[in-house]
């Protein structure tokens, strides 16, 4: 065992050379087990992948209490983890071979990191103060939701709600598509789920429910009457959208102009042009 | 073998059960095989998947030379298969056992189409025309190559233009994350770059580059000096972004501004705000 700096903060390094090692349980066979970790039958791990999400997993509320990865990557991330950031946090350093057996497939991004989750915030509490938020309803794909939280962060999100039916955000492949930002764009899932959507618009937002039927307002016409206003964007999964019972509780409905008789885009690209829409200056 | 419609034009059903029957060849092993279709040592072949993306191959220049499928995907197809789209066509209803085990794996799309692919036209010819193109450098892909079909067909995209370094957009996957749109949306592959940038210019379209570079022009404002001009849309790959001659060969370099000091969008999302930004009405 080795101090990487000697200064106070500094992970351990701890080199191990047997895959069987029981210290590196946080992170064995990643893709068979554990794959609900938000179930009370799940290990509740939040896993960072590679140098940049581990460096937000740092930066966020979810504070590391393992690592494991290859030396190179270990340089890359040692003035990350020289802070308060990781206080005696063991880095098990191992060879790109052993993490393959650890984990059980070839990680190019060569480093992980585990966290246990922490209490989320209720949605009143959440949104105290937000301007923008998204809602999510039936969103129930990693991908997307880990692109919606990337496009959220980028495209000034406050923060993101979750209704019924959405995966984990903090599943280990929503974490990295977010590149990370599902560790820093704070979120609450809902447990009275669409009353809370009445609670919002008490809280003074307006619902805006995005559907591509051709009925509804444009974006742009749409936005521009809210400008002013605390705003929740309301996307629902691709195919079935946003439930009846959502949008009866939104106070505009709203679409994307699209061309080609195209059915629609991807949710979390539809997402995003509503985030852009918002923060877009006026001409 | 049995007509499903005896209307001229309908496709052949072909029952069979043997996996290993050469007439499924074009669709055996297609994780394995054939990964580089584009390439002289490939097979050149075009895959459709599902009933939607397939019906948009039927509506495309690539005529299916073959079709697999289980009997519930052939009833549903059946409408877009009884006219003249697929004159005489097989289609070699299996069970879905079958299927898994020709195509390696078990595809609950439960419909695949094959078809030779066609002539391109240069890019002089592809953008004769246009008004809005999009011009892709290294975007090498097949995810963000589909996505950015998907959103251009749905946002206002005349034709795409594929730079160095681009992936193939017939490969398999991107067909289908573009929901077929790449066999729709025409497109053309620059022999001559970045030359070709030059030769666009010269054909009246204002070249817009899309960058993180902060230095750059905001996306709104870029976007209202072009307006009624033809307009190239460039962008390059995740992370290297466009090379400096492209970047050079351009006429304005625009960003979308972003919060939270997060690095870039994904190359598809941040394309379709661009086309979204073009084909918005101004207030």
């Amino acid at each position: 065992m080795a101090r990487v700096v000697e200064a106070d903060g500094a992970v351990d390094v701890i080199d191990i050379d047997d895959p069987a090692d029981s210290r590196l349980d946080d992170f064995r066979d990643l893709n068979s087990v554990d794959r609900r970790p938000d179930l009370p039958s799940g290990k509740g791990l939040v896993i960072a992948e590679g140098v940049l999400v581990v460096q937000r997993m740092l930066a966020s509320r979810f504070a590391p209490r393992a690592l494991l990865g290859t030396d190179r990557r270990l340089t890359e991330l040692t003035p990350d983890l020289t802070g308060r950031q990781a206080p005696g946090v063991p880095y098990y350093r191992v060879s790109a071979e052993v993490m393959a057996e650890v984990v059980g497939f070839h990680l190019n991004r060569g480093v992980l990191a585990a966290a246990v989750r922490v209490p989320e915030p209720s949605v009143a509490e959440l949104v105290s103060g937000a301007r923008t938020i998204a809602v999510l309803e039936g969103v129930n794909d990693h991908e997307n939701l880990g692109s919606i939280f990337r496009n959220g962060a980028g495209l000034g999100v406050d923060a993101v709600v979750f209704g019924s039916g959405c995966a984990d955000p903090l599943y280990r492949r929503a974490v990295r598509v977010s590149m990370g930002h599902a560790l820093l764009v704070p979120f609450a899932r809902s447990n009275n789920w669409p009353a809370d959507l009445v609670m919002l618009r008490e809280r003074g937002f307006r619902l805006l429910a995005m559907t591509p039927d051709p009925r509804a307002e444009a974006l742009s016409t749409a936005m521009a009457t809210v400008r002013d206003q605390p705003l929740a964007v309301l996307v629902g999964a691709e195919g079935p959208g946003l439930s009846e019972q959502a949008m009866r509780a939104s106070d505009l409905r709203v679409r994307i102009p699209m061309s080609r008789g195209t059915d629609s885009l991807n949710v979390a690209t539809a997402a995003a042009l509503a985030f852009y829409e918002r923060t877009r200056l006026p001409e």
